[in-house]
């Protein structure tokens, strides 16, 4: 076999309070390939083909590959970059797939978590992106990343609003602080068990508990303009709930079958960003 | 009507890293019963007396209730005291239910968590002794206590493990510090996330990655001697999870059907410390 395709979804990461933890795999897709010939990238910007050169580099070293194979990439991806929707580690994930199979490497689901988490940084958008729906990422004791997938076959309706503009992840991290009061964190672990209880037991009226993070969002939000009226509006609107997805700048939101999204966008324009929405599946393999 | 009457079950809390969150209801009850008469309690060791009529008063004062009515308390309690069982919780429960009967106040089950969490200063134990079941508690954005129910109806066999010390649960909070690191606040929010995941999926096994709390457990185990060596032979004699059982000293833990306590009872006494245990059924409601 001399040609490897994969089909990757995206993902948002968070859902507010679960910071670093929750997942959940979205139905906007990355497609990747790769054939033996020259080490090559066609149809990405120069930008992005150095940084998909440089995460196969990684991939050929986190995998003890001695000897490379020269492979020609192909990509079209549908998921915006910079935008809060693991771009980054679907294309991890994509490139880690094919690398590991074209040398005949065979990865478990927690294999491959483990190692794209290692190079990603962080396991929360790795994870659905692996295992498709809600995931719940950990580091076992002994220092691995691992996730669970969420028994959960049914979700509410998604949707995501884009934003015009990128932040960028390791910008959007350097915000969060370090520490935290013992309380906030109490709040943030209550805040994410309610939004677990109520996908599972489909009363989603009582996530509206649970758009309060107290770890990450209120510093991220400062670098997005009207993030807090836009998200406000949103809930006013009568989603189920609203938070940044992953680092942000973009929102996402569990609504009602009958949500309209455009009271939001005009909301976001009165603060000068123009932002598209997705209504989004959830991925769930 | 001259008679009132409650039963009440008792409590484990926080099931380690869901601190202050958690709240399980067991099948081990207090039997409070109040006739009207003159103001006194029968039944109960004199220190216990001051603290029913204690809450007694507390209850008057946050129901407004100006004219009180003179009751006669009879107590009849299986809960063991000061061990960790949310034996306080319970009874402040019972009083508050019967004096709003007797004064026809009629109260919600979430006005009854927000009251008696008041009174006991959290609402981890109040509300799975009103509620049932598992609870999540938590403070809305007003501050108010509240707690949501999993819709979870079979959970795995129950064993507490009750030392014959007891551990003032004021004494146990002060020694728990006040800020954490936000990556422990992140390994808390997942390993409580995957209790909740484990127990609607039956997968019980993944339970064992949650029995590694970062904001209260360790602090709280240096004043329990043998609490670590008798945690780690309840898992290794095949546990699913175990913790301390809110303040402590009890150890609450998640067994199989076939699960021998006898290892951990001996285990205990190495460091001088008779243990009893009760298998408890979850208390549904």
């Amino acid at each position: 076999m001399d040609r490897f395709y994969e089909k990757i979804p995206c993902s948002t990461s968070n859902l507010g309070a679960g910071y670093d933890v929750f997942g959940l795999s979205l139905e906007l897709f990355l497609e990747i390939e790769a054939r033996f010939g020259l080490r090559k990238v066609i149809n990405l910007p120069r930008h992005l083909e150095n940084s998909l050169l440089n995460i196969e580099s990684k991939v050929h070293k986190i995998l003890s590959i001695e000897k490379p194979k020269s492979l020609t990439w192909n990509v079209n991806s549908k998921i915006p970059i910079g935008k809060g929707l693991g771009s980054s580690a679907s294309l991890i994930v994509g490139i880690l797939k094919i690398v590991s199979f074209a040398h005949s490497i065979r990865l478990s689901d927690q294999e491959l978590i483990a190692l794209a988490s290692s190079i990603e940084g962080h396991p929360d958008n790795v994870s659905p992106t692996i295992l498709g729906g809600l995931t719940i990422s950990f580091t076992d004791p002994d220092g691995n990343f691992k996730a669970i997938k969420a028994s959960i076959r049914e979700f509410p309706k998604s949707v995501v609003f884009v934003p015009d503009f990128s932040l960028q992840t390791r910008k959007a991290r350097q915000v969060v602080p370090c520490e935290v009061k013992v309380s906030d964190a109490i709040k943030n672990i209550s805040q994410t068990n309610i939004i677990l209880e109520s996908l599972y037991s489909k009363r989603y009226n009582i996530m509206k508990y649970a758009i309060h993070d107290r770890l990450h969002e209120n510093y991220r939000a400062s670098l997005i303009p009207g993030y807090i009226e836009v998200k406000n509006k949103i809930m006013n609107d009568g989603a189920y709930f609203a938070s940044l997805s992953g680092a942000g700048p973009s929102i996402f939101a569990f609504v009602p079958e009958d949500f309209d999204p455009e009271g939001a966008v005009h909301k976001w324009l009165e603060f000068g960003v123009k932002a598209k929405y997705y209504f989004l599946n959830v991925y769930l393999k």
